[in-house]
């Protein structure tokens, strides 16, 4: 049975890990809100919120994996990785790699609220001043932290050069990967100035980018583009010169 | 070989919830920063974090776990309660316990970003103006979306009455009720305007507060209390009447 992924329809945001981990697995998926039709759409996204089973979701990405309806994005992806060989088959490797994708996302919350350091029901436009002030302490302090932070975890890996789990893809490697990307769409200029610290951050981007499913996917009109929405936005004044 | 946590000696933070899982294992553990000594204190901490190994964590909380050095508070609570009893066996339970705790992991942050929003590294008096802001709506909608999930999540369990995970107590089971025990603390206004709302969450707090381990621990000089520092702070003027 084909996977189901529910997210929201318009923005890569928490969903694009899934997307990303589905793709790498060559795995059939049906991206259910970006589908149209009775039982698609983001209605089908907002009856499975609100459905009265067991085990409901707080917030998507959801991934019904057969009989279980999966939420969080770390949650999902450990179950994947396990599934579908993107992540190590034992426990210290397992452990490792969903601790390197929880890392990664503290850095999506971090991001998203550089935008939005107030409240996410409010528009951007109604806490500008506040955001302005938590992007510069973001891009002065936190982003150095967490950027450094993954070169530290390659130069120290037992297999250098390869991935951050070892010689091995794993989910975290394309979290990390994902996580700069954005990151390089909302900050162009503090990247700029950033990236070229981390030789061994940006060549594992590369490695990333450049397998053969994942460059297929991200040339397909299957991976959504970054705007004025979700986590990954540019505000050319949050990112001054 | 005992357990070790390295975790922030002086707050309950989120060292706390490795804590509360350790002490319903009862299995022997050492808090690290909180013992004296040339291998111990925030200096062992401080090495820790600094140190060459193949798996640096990111921030504490971390547990030595034999081999194994574990970070990320839901990382570590998922290991524990694998080997200690304190998740289902099963893949469906352990994945549900882990998407649990993963949603009061992003509660948690959210908790602290009431008094630091705009940045960890400046004080709470220099965004106090912010922070108001901040607390205002988390009050008005995040806190009651929180507490209406997990309280739809006891309603709508197949052993209604019992924990998040059916008929067993598990560590999500511990991280709500401290989670709970927390914003008591730092709200204790809206949260006693909140909580008649959600009766089965209140009973679920009571179930575990008088667990005869955790009953033990909660009166032993290890719980150390809420203050000025850490995650759950109060702030009389971020919770008005």
């Amino acid at each position: 049975m084909a996977y189901e992924l529910y997210y929201w329809p318009t923005i890569p945001g928490r969903g694009e890990f899934v997307r990303l981990a589905l793709e790498e697995s060559a795995v059939e998926y049906v991206d259910v809100a970006r589908r149209s039709g009775a039982d698609a759409g983001v209605q089908a996204l907002m009856r499975l919120l609100a459905q009265a089973g067991p085990h409901p979701p707080f917030a998507p990405p959801v991934l019904r994996a057969d009989k279980l309806l999966i939420a969080q994005t770390a949650n999902i992806l450990a179950y994947l990785g396990a599934h579908h060989g993107l992540a190590p088959a034992d426990e210290a490797g397992r452990v490792w790699t969903n601790q390197l994708q929880l890392t990664v996302a503290d850095l999506v919350d971090e991001v998203h609220d550089t935008h939005h350091p107030i409240a996410s029901a409010l528009y951007y436009e109604e806490q500008r001043t506040e955001a302005a002030r938590r992007s510069e302490h973001f891009l002065a302090s936190r982003l150095p932290k967490y950027l450094g932070y993954f070169e530290r975890v390659l130069e120290q890996a037992p297999a250098p050069g390869a991935y951050l789990a070892g010689g091995s893809l794993t989910y975290a490697d394309l979290s990390v990967f994902q996580a700069i990307d954005g990151l390089e769409y909302a900050f162009p200029r503090a990247m700029s100035r950033e990236s070229p610290r981390y030789p061994r951050l940006t060549a594992l981007c590369e490695r990333v980018r450049t397998r053969p499913r994942i460059a297929a996917y991200l040339a397909s009109p299957r991976r959504l583009q970054y705007g004025e929405q979700g986590i990954f936005r540019h505000y050319p004044e949050l990112d001054p010169a």
